[in-house]
């Protein structure tokens, strides 16, 4: 009885279990195998929490100064908040609430769908081609992109030429393209584009490639027009989105780039191996660009089951189109190792018992 | 061009200024002038950094625990999130979005029109009365009641038998009852009313009794019933708000009772003898319910900018029907001599040049 209509209405996003208990495989999240840059471990472990007392930083200041030093823009082409999914959520508002004809393939992140519902935005699913490729045609003039670049659960990714295509399209309204796996990609991010295409909007996040994603914390970059949006909406929501410790983190991590860069190496050279694996036993894996491989199973519900009695999570959805597939996040050697030893099982077993 | 209707319409809250160098005497933001407890810098500088590196558990089970026990209510009673503004903003939208009068008094927080229009709520702003007292026969059948109480920046407070009666007069509506200020008043917390009025939700930060404005901890307490329309907003925005550090730090603060009840009963102290003061040199100060006190100065404005250009930070609002008071927060007692020496300065330049 107290629940506004929009309350009632919208359909929640179902995110992937967190079981708090021991003894699992965890690969069902596409967190990063490896732990934060030692850097972030030393920051976190001295900062002074007497400082706690007062408000943080609304800004983030220190932080922005690092990703815009990483990046080569300036302080006011970067706005920071609490995870990459805030992000989103308010570029959507800021950018496409009450608007129709916002664009987005059929097949992406299954939290796109929930914020166009919660902030009245019409969203139009242009079909993924049959090889879950993105055609670029479909995102014709438009009120609004919102792009995962590489994609997930694809983890297929445009090259930066097509990127520009869109953007180019769309030159009235905002490209959202979200990174959140590019570190893990063979493409370019559109970083490069943001001078040229004041309307592209680069979302990123430290939780995959920066092993942070117990920290919460997001970024966007792009033209401070942009920029002016977001911050309009986060001072209309909460005015200090990131807490210190979350900065002082962040900050750790994103200046460590020989980390970044050798954790990140070790993970590709795993989903290399891991696909190799999976294709051998006959297996087809979709060119990953991100820390997760995208497979087809014909008994795709019956395999993850199995995976899961086996205490081993990956991502399963029951969906159409893509109900014959799995998606399992890029581990350690040893977790792959594990997981390929019970995919081998499962095969099997189903070829003993078809 | 590229903005929506929304972020172009919508009127950002202007939050008190934080200095980022040193020098101030800061008494603008109500932030609590001594440390967090000993236990929680403990806890975060022995925190296992390397588990930063998953997802934290978006339903901050173990601070939910924490705070059902020192409540003595059940964990279905509690909601976490990154700040009270948070748990507010996500209300708004749960309980009001869509709906007329909203009942609110005409002086009080000021991100409470802000989030109204943010959220598409019709607000009704019941004039307190001219002693900036609550008239509780205002707020009668509305679609929700929105206090804080104490009420800021006039720190005020009403008794628990006044907020049953306007849980009553609301009983088909949700009841938002802002208690951030409530451990250093002398009224009783809402919080045991929850379960005979299911319409009430008590809505509590860490920033300011706890001393973790840094951290960005807040949480509500009500019927299971109003805690799941929170969670089901959550779900659509942002499925993990508090970061792994957030929810440790918060568990340790709320665990010592001992270190709240010993600095709250401190600036309770400096608080009564800073009212002395005042009222000494012949100023109006309302009787404080916060950390924070409101009080009358004829010219006003003029002694914020001789704070100011003092190095001393307070809080004025040039706005109908405030625009003679100054609001400050109770720092420590030596904090409080600077001021109230500023102030002495400032009333005997006045009487010399008036």
């Amino acid at each position: 009885m107290f629940l506004s209509d929009k309350a009632k209405r919208l359909t929640p996003y179902v995110a992937g279990i967190q079981p708090q208990e021991e003894g699992w495989v965890k690969l069902n999240t596409n967190e990063n195998p490896y732990p934060p840059s030692p850097k972030v471990t030393e920051a976190l472990h001295t900062a002074d929490i007497t400082n706690l007392r007062l408000y943080p930083d609304g800004e983030s200041s220190s932080l922005k100064a690092a990703i815009a030093s990483v990046f080569a823009v300036g302080e006011e082409n970067v706005f920071c908040a609490n995870s990459s999914d805030e992000v989103l959520a308010l570029a959507f508002q800021a950018f496409f609430s009450g608007k129709s004809r916002i664009i987005t393939p059929d097949i992406s992140y299954g939290f796109y769908p929930v914020w166009g519902e919660m902030y009245d935005v019409g969203m139009i699913f242009a079909p993924l081609r049959d090889d879950f490729s993105i055609n670029i045609s479909d995102y014709n003039p438009s009120n609004g992109v919102v792009i995962a670049n590489p994609n997930a659960p694809t983890s297929l990714a445009l090259g930066l030429a097509d990127i520009e295509k869109i953007a180019m399209q769309n030159s009235s309204s905002v490209v959202l393209v979200d990174e959140a796996y590019i570190d893990f990609a063979q493409v370019e991010s559109a970083v490069s584009l943001i001078g040229k295409c004041k309307n592209v909007l680069v979302v990123r996040t430290f939780s995959k490639s920066h092993s942070l994603a117990g920290l919460r914390v997001g970024y966007a970059i792009g033209s401070p027009k942009l920029i002016e949006g977001l911050r309009r909406m986060r001072d209309a929501f909460n005015s200090y989105p990131l807490d210190m410790l979350a900065q002082i983190g962040a900050t750790a991590a994103i200046s460590d780039t020989d980390y970044l860069k050798e954790t990140t190496t070790r993970i590709i050279a795993t989903r290399g191996k891991t696909t190799a694996a999976l294709e051998a036993m006959g297996y087809k894996v979709l060119p990953s660009h991100a820390n997760f491989i995208f497979f087809h199973a014909a008994n795709a519900g019956a395999l993850y089951q199995f995976l899961l009695d086996n205490k081993i999570l990956a991502r399963y959805w029951s969906k159409p189109r893509i109900s014959e597939f799995i998606r399992v996040s890029i581990g350690t050697d040893e977790d792959m190792e594990v997981f390929v030893k019970c995919v081998r099982q499962f095969s099997s077993g189903e070829q003993k018992n078809p």
